[in-house]
């Protein structure tokens, strides 16, 4: 008899990626299809079903072959009932009892999490966190996300909330949030953060620059070209970039003092800067901590790309291995 | 067959305490003796053998009776091995193998782990904690210390750092720290943290003021000086106390919105401020939290006071319950 595997679904607000993983945490088959939110979202579930009973088909698959599915979603996430609420990019506003469907639709077990928590749970296991116990990923993408697993455990906190690390204050008198309080991580070093940062420094500006040109030239500016335009030595944009590390190596060295991971991990479309990014935030996390966190705990880039949320949903499903 | 114990010991450098504990952390017998740092503490884990002996002489009782010894220690914890080095305020510099002598000395099973992450323990499993699975104990005393509880489990981090929240960065241009770097949350919320603040901004007060009489005429001044000067409505020491429950507000906000526990618990020397200190810490809590924390977060103030490390203590020795 072959080992069983696990599927892994990686739910987004426009397309809905699946693999089937080992129990080692390989991919065996990867697949994705566009998510239809449509009518209050009531096609998702059951086009999931419906993609992943065709693609067990295909593969001459059956259920039984199956430890379980996990799942990562945006949204609130009730992990005890199985359900999701709150999903705006996926319009789910009201409760959606995913788990009940989908163990109905496909007779597998199932479980979720919230999607960040997933990716962070993808990075440990197969990724830049080398499967250790103490490892965080910060996700540095449209918002900044993030999820903590300490002593082997996937943190949730009280309400759900805990690593919500895009919302930690790095400056008391910082710009306003979509959250309601002020200098939140992610309203400097999000993707738009990066370029709310450019043009709040550009304001006292007045050497040479093409960044600095272009935003006085009313341009639009994305993060990527400040971190680009740094690569080649703008003086203004190396500025920016060094507000933005200083802000991510506070905060990582802040995780650090506190949680004293093996690594934190940095993932998402800003990290696409990579070493150049990596080394800055590591100079200002080692500014930030304290000598034993400084020598134990690395800031490392994530490794697994987009199939970060899918090998983390698998993982999620190893709870069931008896 | 009478339900067995479990023996606390809280190793300080003045006292040893110990506690004679249920397994349901109801404290039967306590008794504490002086430390003897001599000879490079060679007499502690001697006198900790002789005492336990005597005491289960005294109370009739035999190794039997036990599940086994848990204890707080300062200095660097080997959990695994059961030894700990470079605690200076007990002279132990060089690797002291305190199970294997506390096992073959009194022929109970012994584990061991520091004194911050023992006092949380305590606070979380019979104090303001109330045995939620995810709570934070932040001890401000001589220094600032602490313990962090999540999803039910002490951290511990990579190096052993994890909870050493009095190193949080709460101020990347603040005072310099004994531990190396700037703006450590214990340069200003400790007892001489407290008295920090009141010095530095002494400089700039102009104002009638009964603590800026006393600082200009060079008179000894204590933490508790300035809260109860506080308490008593002199505006410079209201304006020191908020500065410092500006830092402690947004340190334990930086804890909320990263591990949202259900509690972070104040305690130690400052924290005998009570209600004065904890609703102040809060409002900055608030402010600095975003909404889903801020309502399922609390700031609480510890409950166990000096028996926090010997209950905390005998909690580690649960583990031996089979």
């Amino acid at each position: 008899m072959e080992e069983k595997k696990i599927i892994g679904i990686d739910l987004g607000g426009t397309t809905v990626k699946f693999a089937i993983v080992t129990l080692e945490g390989e991919i065996q088959q990867k697949w994705s299809i566009e998510t239809n939110i449509l009518d209050e979202g009531s096609h998702i579930v059951p086009e999931i079903i419906e993609s992943i009973n065709h693609r067990l088909n295909l593969y001459e698959l059956k259920a039984d072959d199956f430890v379980g599915i996990g799942m990562g979603t945006p949204g609130s996430v009730d992990r005890e009932n199985g359900t999701v609420i709150g999903a705006y990019n996926l319009n789910w506003k009201t409760l959606q009892p995913v788990r009940e469907q989908i163990e109905a639709g496909t007779g597998i077990q199932f479980t979720l999490d919230n999607d960040a928590n997933v990716a962070a749970l993808g990075e440990r296991w197969k990724g830049a966190g080398e499967n250790n116990p103490d490892v965080i990923l910060m996700t540095l993408g449209t918002g900044v996300g993030g999820g903590i697993i300490a002593e082997g455990n996937l943190l949730h906190g009280v309400a759900g909330c805990a690593g919500e690390i895009g919302h930690v204050t790095v400056d008391p008198h910082g710009f306003e949030c979509t959250c309601g309080k002020v200098g939140c991580l992610e309203t400097v070093a999000s993707a738009t953060g990066v370029v709310r940062v450019a043009r709040q420094l550009s304001e006292e500006y007045a050497g040479d620059s093409e960044l600095k040109r272009r935003l006085d030239d009313g341009q639009d500016i994305s993060s990527k070209d400040v971190f680009v335009l740094a690569e080649q030595d703008d003086p203004f944009a190396l500025m920016v970039v060094d507000k933005v590390c200083f802000y991510l190596g506070l905060a990582c060295g802040n995780l650090g003092n506190t949680l004293n991971p093996s690594s934190i991990v940095l993932g998402g479309g800003v990290s696409a800067a990579g070493e150049f990014l990596r080394s800055r935030v590591e100079n200002y996390f080692n500014e930030y901590t304290f000598p034993q966190v400084r020598e134990s705990t690395q800031i490392k880039l994530a490794q697994l790309g987009n199939d970060a949320g899918v090998i983390g949903a698998a993982s999620l499903a190893l709870q069931f291995v008896k």
